[in-house]
């Protein structure tokens, strides 16, 4: 595909961050959530993103910052109406992605009626792996994402027991949302979900392909 | 300010839309919600954006699709953490913009606690003017916003009556998120808010300074 930016560094100038909600059947009923009919959609700011070498920051707010491992689809081909049979057609590669939520939050949110942009879209609220091609992973449905934290095994999942597939969840996106190359899409987290403190190291990865490590900070101000 | 990026068409380019909600005191009252004590923040993806002499879509599952006339406040230097006594350096300049909102399942997403991005993220829910130079509005909270339907005024307010002043906001914002040059702030809507129908015409402006008119459309798929 020809283009002027590096897909590798989509994180640089990408321009969306769609993330999918109660994806793996285990994970709502841990948290006491209906499992859903259709996908349930929120929206990261690009400035979420966070790297390996930088901490993820406890934002002030929180007190009960909870780690979420997922499958990031990294767009390269964009597109609206995007028909399931060749969603595929338009993804370019993967990433490995933490979505950092501050449960508390998101509680009250949920509670209130209100969105979720301070349980979800904070500064670091996104860190992610470097980019995955496309071709390493063969088969995106049959693989197993992981999380330790200090060394403790606190999620485990196979990409199997996602309830919207991929191609879904581009053909349902794309016709509310255009997608353009560099956006990237999360899947949804396996069970397992909680919470993290200053100084914890987590570290995440997707089978033997990939991992990345990343240490909690506070926030400072 | 040194750019590479013509900040005149920052939608073209800029990475986020930061909206804020119930900020003038008779709109909350309206929709009966609580008058609230800090920002309520959602996002829009920069796909949400359209210009002039391009339809707003009416998207496949909504009913009800309100127009909130708003001030944009185009940010020209990124930041984090920005005081307030300094946060004006940081606007470059203004758009007048719509929140196009489809208010039956923001109510659904409300009661279920879910986030807002189906009601108010889809394509073509941020319609945008051109952009206000900075020195064109002397005081961005001593304007009038305004809007017609058909030739019919709907809203009309004044940006005196804004909850949260625009230092404020940008202040708030950069302590969580990380403001960028080309980031769109909506500064939230005064009462008024209805619904459109297909072929509906709107015609909105900020006093006589600047005005632009979008005809409502029926999605095709
Ligand atoms: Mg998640
Ligand atoms: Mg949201
Ligand atoms: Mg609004």
């Amino acid at each position: 595909m020809a283009s002027s930016r590096n897909l590798s560094r989509f994180w640089e100038w990408g321009r969306k961050i769609i993330c999918v909600g109660r994806n793996y059947a285990e994970h709502p009923k841990e948290l006491k959530n209906e499992v859903p009919t259709e996908p349930v959609l929120f929206l990261k700011s690009p400035s979420a993103y966070v790297r390996e070498g930088a901490p993820i920051l406890l934002p002030y707010y929180t007190n009960n910052l909870h780690h979420e491992v997922e499958l990031g689809v990294v767009i390269g081909k964009g597109g609206t109406n995007i028909p399931q049979s060749n969603a595929m057609d338009h993804v370019e590669g993967y990433a490995l992605c933490l979505d950092m939520t501050a449960r508390d939050i998101q509680d009250q949110c949920k509670k209130k009626g209100l969105p979720w942009t301070l349980a979800k879209a904070f500064n670091t609220s996104c860190p992610v792996s470097d980019f995955i091609p496309k071709e390493t992973i063969q088969d995106p449905h049959n693989v197993k994402i992981w999380l330790k934290v200090n060394d403790n095994l606190r999620q485990e999942g196979h990409t199997s027991s996602m309830i919207f597939s991929i191609p879904f969840l581009i053909s349902y996106i794309s016709r509310i949302i255009t997608l353009e190359e560099g956006d990237l899409i999360l899947t949804g987290t396996p069970k397992g979900v909680a919470a993290v403190q200053e100084n914890d190291e987590m570290v995440a990865g997707i089978d033997d392909i990939i991992s990345m490590k990343f240490q909690v900070k506070k926030q400072t101000q």
